[in-house]
């Protein structure tokens, strides 16, 4: 399903995941949270654990997005709520706003750009996440993550959860935009490597 | 099922998820990567990322350690891997040989110590992991990461996963021992906070 047909479909209810902006300040800090230790980790050049937690930052913001409208219940599968499936928030996060970014452009360019929207929205971050994450047989031989995962993957994938956090919730509280200058500072770090 | 019989019940092939010890060394440097993270965002104040990869690598480290002896697949439920199961990689990451470690007894004190041991062999992992990486509703209010684990709980899982990984997996080949020396020196890095 469409992942915006996805969201139209859930019911609107009084159970939102998100009920105040102080609920949604708490979620924007802990987004933060995890973007600032993404970059701690790339900075150690720990580029694989840094990668799990950008995905992780991705899904958080889908959830606080979405979470403001709906408890998350799936229209069509019963018992299945689409806050805790990886692949439908990862589409959830890349909203077709997020490529319009200019400073996301320059410091991606197009090409790696179109190749992290093109992840997100067809279950590479799946695969990517669990790459991050944990040691696996591939091909016949044992595969750690720090042979899936590179800096410039890493780098792009910080970035990218990066504007994900500013276009999906920057300007929905007076709060958010103080955490985004700290996140826009990051930004501009990790552009430069 | 009881962890031990689980594991002897795992049938022997040629296809087991380690086959030398130069994976099982890619392994360990794998592991200990995570360990070094999990340090890093300790040290940076944040404990709930820093617990999340605690866990993992205590999950990591049954893998590696298991994986020596066996596929993974489950000897009774059909298409289930044990090592895609959270709550078996704890327990089998919680040998009783654990808490016999002095020095994770003197760091933790006894009760803290049992705490521990407790969590990771009654599923307390599973959702201690949870709670690290993802806010959610919890009777009525939204509760984030670092509501949920202080600085007190990711100090006694990153000490309980660089003993988990010295019990189970130094010793067996000699890079090990050198990584030993990296763990080692973070557990009294930490132990002293």
């Amino acid at each position: 399903m469409e992942v915006f047909e996805l969201i139209q479909g859930m019911a609107r209810t009084d159970e939102n995941l998100i009920r105040s902006a102080d609920e949604l300040d708490k979620a924007i800090d802990h987004i933060v949270q995890l973007i600032q230790d993404s970059c701690t980790l790339y900075f150690s050049d720990s580029y694989s654990s840094s990668a799990f937690l950008s995905i992780s930052a991705c899904e958080e913001v889908a959830k606080a997005h979405i979470g403001s409208l709906t408890d998350g219940k799936h229209p069509e599968k019963k018992g299945r709520n689409v806050f805790r499936d990886h692949k439908t928030k990862h589409a959830m996060a890349a909203l077709p706003t997020v490529p319009i970014s200019q400073r996301l452009e320059d410091a991606l360019r197009k090409d790696e750009l179109q190749r992290v929207m093109n992840m997100a929205q067809n279950a590479g971050f799946v695969q990517t996440r669990e790459n991050a994450l944990y040691f696996q047989r591939e091909k016949g031989s044992l595969v750690i993550p720090s042979e899936k995962i590179d800096k410039n993957l890493a780098r792009s994938l910080v970035l990218f959860a990066i504007e994900v956090f500013d276009d999906a919730l920057v300007g929905m509280t007076n709060h958010s935009y103080e955490m985004d200058d700290i996140t826009d500072a990051l930004f501009e770090q990790i552009k430069n490597t």
